[in-house]
């Protein structure tokens, strides 16, 4: 007999990693002594890499409105939204939502995970939809849960995405998908292409903003605010996982839109809702965005001279003042080794290999956040050093560049 | 041009309740004064629909261990599992939860719909695989995302799951999918015919243990150990959202298909991972389930007192000590009645029709958790008879029976 079993087995850069005592994954973080760090092994590290941009998931406000929450309402909901676990606390986070990005309605779902698969309605056979070649994994799986054959275009390219859309039929509705801020890379969207190119061709544009809200924008209201073109954006999905400090996700959209993903979205209908603790803490943090701008101007300055940083050891890294950074490193091994090599030297952060990113093209993934220190910053950058001159990564970039 | 909002419009069923003042979906939970009632516009409602069995979301000394890890650990992850986002914490919840039921590794993932959607990677293209009938939306999604074509054997048919695997490839792996306590029937696995099939056709056994961890066996170790038969089962599905009164999901299974997973399951890998909040309570909330096995029999003695009073009012309900119970009602339009008749006595219940449930065949699907008290339980009663009697309900199903 066959067994499903027998393909259970772990990819080879995964086996390697594990023999050479250098596996960087699922690393467990024991204690968070302080905001930019965490203990693993006993040892206290700087966090380089995580998505609580503005550094609120520590925040003491967070957990008293989480504690607060539970006392009062409970540790879970024993349902769905759909069944007996909708709260008035969702709906105060729905309705908080929709008038800080600006929006008819929003539906608050579980993860940011399933808020992107809840889209899959909108995403089926007879729709044609096209996506950037770099969205996340969930807008994938929500394009194959709809049953949708997913046509991608270039990463941020508009003029590609025309020549896509210009192939297709014009009886068929069409969705564009694309990612306000891009999850590896870090860069923007270019809203005002895409979106022209969208509306030309008679598309909905779909943003997923997991990354941008909170973040973008000069009142944090994400990608829409900084282009100063929120109204373009037909349909737009939020994490609370990452600026919020939280769990969940969001859709929001027009109100017939988030009333029929209310009601036909899988991922929304058949998941128990989110906790109070969670609801909470994400409606606290929601104050503390639009109360504390200067907590967006710090993470741009930790961005900015952690990049400018980066690049002046010799990374191939852009200056930005935005948080996401992947420096190039090259094949999986050597990328494997200098996040051993920056363990080492106290500093978590992720290596991204093949299959997540094109073979060759491993990188260091970065993550900023207001919550870190320039001592901190500084520490990632020594590291960097440090770890760089050892793997005669420097050399070989300086020797690229000569 | 066409457009893909043009497909948002309301269900008519849905449309219908809504004109009529009788939407019974999402409402809105404004506080929860004691276990076992909801607030809802201002009313106090005894709660009859929950998954919460043991009552245990509301407890005290879950709320206490949720408050005190977001304090220490802060109110999110910032990450998924595998990039910076795993914790110490998630560990001892795998590790409890593998030694309390018995198997070699735990994943924890944010969901329990994420749990079943993390089985994918087992569900190929190349695997034949049954599933029941009657098994959760979670698990028809896994199938889709994984690729495989989902077979379906006649609900707790044993013998038509034999005559199904008989007609496939012997040289395909192939795995069978139930699950352990039925979600809207609550009616338990017929594990001992389903197992014994599995085996003899070299088929994986999945069991989705979503609604029986902490309920089914003396110990509360679920559906396996009510059989005691756990070795028959090769993967197994938690959610921690409902007996554990948390939220959240778990796979189990052999150390080399937990990692597997681990490394492909989409779901689990591109997610941001389980707060700090509710993995403290779901431990805690496991520690209760072994210590106060009194729940699972105040669960039973509630549910017997349910079933018995409703069966002797004249519903086609069956006597059970399992929480589960459909009580049958018939057409749409009824059962949307029935639930706001319930509403009207103070009873907040869960109408299920179609397409959820065969036309025609709609229920009340409620749900009986040991913090029911025999007062509530008889209030529940009492809008049962009151409401069935107004809808003509009782008079038609003893004319039907005579």
């Amino acid at each position: 007999m066959v067994d499903v079993f027998d393909k259970c087995v772990l990819r080879s850069d995964h086996e390697m990693a594990a023999s050479l005592g250098i596996y960087p994954y699922y690393r467990p973080v024991q204690a968070r002594p302080a905001a930019g760090e965490v203990v693993i092994d006993g040892r206290t590290l700087v966090l380089a890499s995580s998505n609580d941009y503005l550094g609120l998931s520590g925040d003491p406000r967070l957990a008293e409105a989480a504690a607060r929450a539970a006392g009062e309402l409970g540790c879970g909901n024993g349902s769905s939204r759909i069944a007996t676990g909708s709260l008035a606390l969702h709906e105060e986070l729905e309705g908080r939502l929709a008038e800080f990005v600006g929006f008819e309605a929003v539906m608050v779902v579980s993860t940011g995970y399933q808020a992107n698969l809840a889209l899959a309605p909108l995403l089926g056979p007879r729709e044609t939809v096209a996506a950037d070649l770099d969205v996340h994994a969930s807008v994938i799986d929500a394009a194959r849960l709809g049953g949708t054959r997913l046509r991608r275009f270039r990463h941020n390219d508009a003029a590609h995405l025309a020549r896509l859309l210009e192939q297709t039929r014009p009886d068929a509705p069409r969705v564009v998908v694309t990612e306000g801020m891009f999850s590896v890379t870090g860069d923007v969207v270019d809203l005002p292409g895409i979106a022209e190119v969208a509306q030309r061709y008679g598309a909905r544009l779909v943003v997923d903003s997991g990354h941008d809200l909170g973040l973008l924008g000069a009142g944090g209201r994400g990608v829409g605010e900084h282009f100063g073109m929120q109204p373009a954006i037909d349909v737009q999905t939020f994490a609370l996982s990452k600026t919020l400090g939280s769990l969940g996700g969001a859709v929001a959209g027009p109100e017939r839109v988030i009333a029929y993903l209310r009601n036909r979205g899988r991922a929304a209908l058949f998941s128990a809702s989110l906790p109070p603790s969670c609801t909470a803490a994400a409606l606290r943090a929601l104050d503390i965005v639009a109360d504390e701008p200067e907590r967006r101007s710090r993470v741009a300055a930790v961005a900015e001279r952690l990049s400018t940083g980066l690049a002046e050891l010799g990374f191939a890294t852009p200056v930005t003042s935005t948080p996401i950074m992947a420096v190039p490193i090259g094949d999986t091994l050597t990328c494997l080794q200098m996040a051993a090599g920056l363990l080492d030297c106290g500093v978590f952060a992720l290596p991204m290999v093949a299959p997540s990113v094109p073979e060759g093209q491993a990188v260091i993934r970065l993550g900023a956040t207001a919550a870190h220190t320039d001592a901190q910053v500084d520490r990632i950058l020594e590291a960097f050093a440090t770890t760089g001159r050892r793997l005669g990564l420097l050399e070989a970039l300086a020797a690229a560049e000569g």
